[in-house]
């Protein structure tokens, strides 16, 4: 039976939301990418709600097994991360009301699931997304992508800690997958 | 009639809640405070949720005309702004849920607008409160006078904009608004 996972790319303007399902064999299957949007012509207030919205819509429509959210870092751009922040705080109540577990991983934890480079750029995140999901084009905007990446950098830690990894590649995907969790092991930065 | 204002001074393990009741005369009455608490052992999404319960319940409760939330600036105490900030996104939204307009004030607005004196510490905040409300000993902890100084300050915002202010101080605790008005008018900060 497949792990569903949903991911959220926490943010004010654009709160990226990307679900997957993912086999007990590692192959993972794309299921629902977006971002919620808000106004910045609007109050804090009315964004922040439209934002807990569509998260609530997401959960209730997809219903996860798990939720992972990128952790927010105060030293990061001082301009946006108060909407990061608070965007993710309503997010990380809305899966705890549902019960449900929520695995927080650091952008560079993700880049190095992914692409098995802590420093990736956007556009590398992306690339590997698509392949792994074996997706026609990357996922746009960027912030869908990066819910996807962090979807799949959770349903992977989850797997790599309930099952043996020594299962062969079998797939490009599989294959893509496993390269980059060797290089991760080998080059994965500190948790926060 | 009495216009209903509810302050949240938002944190992780303690958030403040404060409740008044102001009259047209400005006399304000308290109606609650206390906080919400959840412990540093739980995970992250656990006590957001916790807080979250605490505010929804608090604002069903009470009922207020209008929510006055403390700002948070990603400058102050890195270890704990991100709690406070998750917070008090959960808190924005639950009020914009309920169609209330939410006033933010920076700590240093509340304190010029309560004690006339931007730099006031807690127990100089704390004092006047209990005198403004009339209280038989200062509101504890800290967090739950907090809430209410930022009430106070609400209220007193909305009504400078909404009513003439000639009127002539009554009370001990009219005088010390007025007082403190003035002061704050000359002295006060400027916006974030």
């Amino acid at each position: 039976m497949a792990l569903r996972v949903l991911g959220i790319d926490p943010g004010l303007t654009r709160c990226g939301i990307g679900v997957i399902d993912v086999a007990p064999n590692r192959e993972a299957t794309l299921v629902y990418y977006g971002v919620i949007r808000s106004s910045s012509d609007a109050e804090v207030e009315s964004r922040l709600l439209s934002i807990s919205e569509g998260i609530d819509a997401a959960l209730d429509q997809y219903v996860p097994q798990a939720v992972a959210v990128e952790r927010v870092f105060a030293q990061h751009n001082l301009r946006t991360v108060m909407g990061t922040a608070q965007a993710s705080g309503i997010a990380l109540a809305a899966a705890a009301k549902r019960g449900l577990r929520v695995g927080h991983h650091t952008p560079s934890e993700v880049k190095a699931a992914i692409t098995g480079y802590g420093s990736a750029d956007k556009k590398q995140v992306a690339t590997m997304v698509t392949r792994i999901l074996r997706l026609a084009a990357p996922p746009t905007p960027a912030d869908a992508a990066d819910a996807l990446a962090l979807a799949l950098c959770h349903a992977w830690r989850i797997g790599s800690s309930v099952t043996p990894t020594g299962m062969a590649a079998e797939t490009p995907a599989q294959r893509a997958w496993l390269d980059a969790e060797r290089v991760s092991r080998r080059g994965r930065p500190p948790r926060a």
